[in-house]
């Protein structure tokens, strides 16, 4: 059977390309992914596949039973794109302002589309069911994972698996971490309330700017104190919006970004100093503040006894290697599923020569090689096959 | 004669309140104050006095003859407002969002309208002629004042005066500095241009935002060391922007502010430690940059002799006082009429026990005491009959 | 054999808290450990073993021949202090003013001795040699070690063996690492040149002081946007010495440190990006440098088979336990040893739940729980059995 | 009377010359100047003229009585070194390594010696006293001066008079301020307690460099923000001193330096941030501090009207010219003589196109025009003409 799902997908693969082209033109942010929720289900539904839509938001879930009885996989996408302003020169650049597909999620779902599209014509060979999990807001905590699942996405499913195109991965290789697979994240927002005035007279105001930073630079330099080695944290600050004018000192500014470590004792440790010294530089500029810090995204934590049999399945696949490779900071809300059912998390590498590929996810240049595309499909057909086709 | 029109400004205060409330309630940021001008032009064309508009930009001029010949003499107010949020809960707050008289044009357009009402009554009484200049865009580099000479604003004027309501002095006194009355200013936007990338990964991407938060610090580190006690300088960040989302490493960060000194000599030192900061501190980061730093408004130099004469008008006012103050490190743009023809610049008191309208100018809350407004229109008599009636 | 050895441990023990408290009372700084190495060298004559003296430098190496033919077995212990001032109150407090074993190579010294003392009796039972290697200088790049081996301290080594006593490890159990144990390090020391003046007028000076606080802070910045997490490096100042007078700007500051990482081509980067900063950071302020950056230890690798060998070894030590643990950020010029053999380097616990023993290394305060010395003998002993007992 | 006294410089100058070197040579720091004081009773001993040395410490004064009555004038020349290494290649060069006459006070007390030989051939013509008071510790707060006054130097003189050579004046110019003259002063020495140990563990130490760093970089920071342009101050580092070692952390740093300003309620805001930034850092860090915080010499405040007599006094010295400087931010613990008696502080040129003339005060290269000391004298001649001669 594998050899032939393998061989069906040259067959989709223009298909897969057309849509996540038609995907990376029109993105949508986290939390307003209608237009892309919309094709999905319609696709689904066209392939004769049982479609649930608004599913915790814009999510879509597919089900497509099997002939005969079995265990029930669940297959995840994520739909949802940034707030990036494209840079790349291609056809298919992004026709919204500001918004683009900058980390893959269109290649998400138009391969688990080519995926669906060639197992709805295998129903009879399957011992089980598939349920296709089309998740918006992945990039944006609390994310769509939380609402889909309150919303019953999971009900059913025995044991789920999703996947991520990386540019730092060759194509053709693959990453199966065992265990922990990915950093548990913080977000925090910071408003520094320093009091406006005239740019002429600083003495008579409490510049936030000037605030914000000591704060960015305190916290960088006692981080280089604090942090244990062999616990990595990284924090980093993503955006400082203050000012509109060049003779008015402003009265607040807002800082916002991201601590990530493995070990969440370690991020517990780096949240008591942040708040230590934000109290401490505005109190010694006499401003006040707003902090919202929230946790964000837990650790990625892949069910171990999946994990070493997907490392097997994947490495089966002709042309495809299984490698080794540390954990990586970045986190991934699909930690929420596996905090419930059993399920594993894999990278699928998107790499090549060419130097379009090889940009950092949420680069303003961030590409694919799409044959990626072809890859990540047939390691979700090698799990179906694996878990459903006797 | 004097007496008359200082008495006949309690007839016209309530008239200037009124006006100058409107003019708060419907604030218009440099360079667009049309119905400003349009009110004004209409009001000084209702007393008769004859009107130029649209001079240099959104410029108004008034030029109301005397019955006999004489010297010609200008009387400046500025019409723009400030883009600020205002605080104040007043009858009378802004109804523009995020735009607000915050530094008292308002009340100067008010009082100078106040001042050719009762003038236009006095015709006769005149040996030579006002020219009432209502100008727009003090606020904002290149402003106003440059546009309105070259569109000939000036043609026939012997000697121009110019005041600001100011919250640091008393209600009821006066400040008139010989010679040096406000500092140069030079006005600067600097782009950083690093490489954006997921915040899981800063390794991989160049924070704009760690660069800029190194260049303002390294700024003020700099100017201690650098800066001669005795030739104060001031640099003061007003701006501060970059990135829109949590998990994204920005590409770009836009920061402006502001050098002023009172001897240019030094803001020429400052510039080249600033440009040599920029350069150093991207490179080191691997960053590129753009940097538009301009001269702003020269240092306004009061003509000396007219300035001594002034001082002895204003205190003759009855219950003021003219006192005796440092120069101040605000900048104007009065400054290129007193280049080009002799002329003073005059500071009226705004400040009362009344907390507010002790704010400094360009605060959120700034507001003056109404009752200024006498005092700038009788300053304004007092130069007219000082010169103008025999 | 190797119960009886155990046992014997219990006779020794008062002489090595004796030897090691002498040591203790009479710390030598690197490369100026004369009367500890004639100690030493006495001791060790004194119970037949053959002595070489001053070898590459205060090193003293023993020969200890068994009755029968086999391999050469090398324990080595390291005899320097440091320049701490002790802060300890115990009755062997270092009376040597600033200068301070809080490293606990006292106990290493003492501990090999007790060792010799003890083997020197059974030389019928051993099947080959023991050479027993006295180390100085391990505090101080370029350190002992490498002059030791080119005087021929390793001729006839076929392995070698060394140890650490560790307070951050509980006493009984031991850490032997699979091949890397510690980081690599770089020594900087940088010589700022700034102009030295009047503390009244900076602007005529170049303060280096201002300087040095410039290059600690942007480098601890930076790193924290270059260093690759899964790559971890530490840089420490250890050093910033500059004036002498309160209203004396001084010419020049001195500031050194260390930098560390598990991976040497990381620390080129760093290395790379310090020098840049020095470069920038100087040139901005007008001042010159003089750096001198060294390699330092290169990472220690302790020989795989022999390390698995010896955890199992360890691990049968009555009321011992062998942990698992990462690798450290110390470093040890025991790695150049192992980069002519084989050998292995390990780790034994002196930690209980005695505050006392619980600073870290290089504190003031540091001392060990000295029962450990027990462990480190029955290790030693238990590694001379396993290799040359039959 | 005057003509002849100028005349008699030219006589005294090769020896004056021949003091300053000797002075130069043998350099004494402050509460030290056991040998130069000895020199000057001795010499002014052997011009007749009455001596107490031991006045106030290594104070010496000399009582010259005129043959008829009058007023009784106080002279002051200071005595001290500076713990500066001397970098001058001159035949006269400090012979004491690390101390040096960098601010010239070798060449003050020369110059009054020499005065002091001239008038003491005069006194017949004198009507009233004149009293040579040569002052130890100028430069190191709480100074000589209110040790000599305690000790009762000023006890009967009417109106004291002292000067200083300065780089920044052009031979032959005088400078005489007006009312205040010179900075208040503060000093400061901070030991920053932190928590030391092994370099490759920064994260359970207390590193006390990096607090300091962020304590220098805050200051300077929040001064940018706090300081009225109007109102300057400059605070200065001068030293910054932990560690010995390149693998140890430090437990303690100690940094010193001064605060400076011309308007005293300046100085009490800045110490009051200052103090607010080192308990906020300190803490952030988990660190504690000892801060010996205080006050040095007051502000420097001429007595009015003998300042404006003697610029006329000065101006009349042929070849010479009183020019109008801005007061200058050193300080002078001369401040405490005209706390309690009428006097004045004035400046003599020491500068000329020869740079090593150009060399600010406290430079290892300062050195002065030894014609300087020409004028020095022939100022203290005109004013003891002006004084005490009919």
């Amino acid at each position: 059977m594998l050899e032939i799902w393998h061989e069906e997908v040259e067959g989709v693969y223009d298909q897969m390309v057309a849509w996540r082209r038609h995907l990376h033109e029109n993105p949508e942010l986290p939390f307003h992914e209608e237009n892309t929720a919309r094709m999905v289900g319609d696709i689904l539904a066209g392939y004769g596949i049982s479609v649930r839509r608004n599913v915790g938001g814009h999510g879509v879930v597919g089900t497509l039973k099997g002939a005969k009885p079995g265990p029930t996989i669940g297959l995840r996408a994520d739909m949802d794109a940034l707030p990036i302003q494209e840079e790349n020169d291609v056809p298919y650049k992004s026709q919204v302002p500001g918004v683009m597909h900058a980390c893959g999620h269109d290649a998400h779902t138009a391969t688990l589309l080519g995926v669906a599209k060639i197992l709805s014509r295998y129903r009879e060979e399957l011992n089980g069911t598939i349920v296709f999990i089309f998740q918006p807001a992945e990039e944006e905590s609390p994310g769509g994972a939380i609402k889909m699942i309150e919303d019953g996405a999971l009900a059913g499913i025995d044991l789920i698996f999703g996947h991520h195109f990386i540019s730092s991965i060759e194509l053709g290789n693959f990453s199966v971490p065992i265990g922990k697979a990915t950093a548990a994240i913080d977000n925090f927002e910071l408003k520094i309330i320093g009091d406006g005035g005239h740019s002429a007279t600083p003495q008579t105001s409490v510049n936030p700017i000037v605030i914000g930073v000591q704060i960015v630079n305190q916290l960088h330099l006692l981080m280089s104190q604090k942090v244990n080695p062999n616990k990595p944290v990284v924090a980093t600050f993503t955006t400082f919006n203050s000012g509109v004018s060049q003779n008015v000192i402003p009265t607040e500014a807002t800082i916002s970004g991201t601590i990530r470590t493995y070990d969440q004792s370690e991020s517990k440790k780096i949240e008591g100093h942040f708040k230590k010294i934000i109290k401490h530089v505005t109190v010694t500029y006499g401003a006040t503040y707003e902090l919202d810090y929230s946790d964000g995204y837990p650790s990625l934590i892949n069910t171990e006894k999946e994990a070493v049999r997907l490392r097997k399945v994947l490495s089966e696949i002709e042309g495809s290697k299984v490698i080794e490779l540390p954990p990586i900071m970045a986190s991934e809300d699909f930690s929420y599923y596996v905090q419930k059912i059993p399920g594993v998390y894999f990278l699928t590498g998107s790499k090549t020569e060419d130097p379009n590929t090889q940009f950092p996810h949420h680069h303003p240049r961030f590409d694919i090689d799409e044959h990626a595309m072809k890859n990540g499909a047939r390691a979700f057909l090698s799990i179906v096959d694996y878990y459903l086709v006797k």
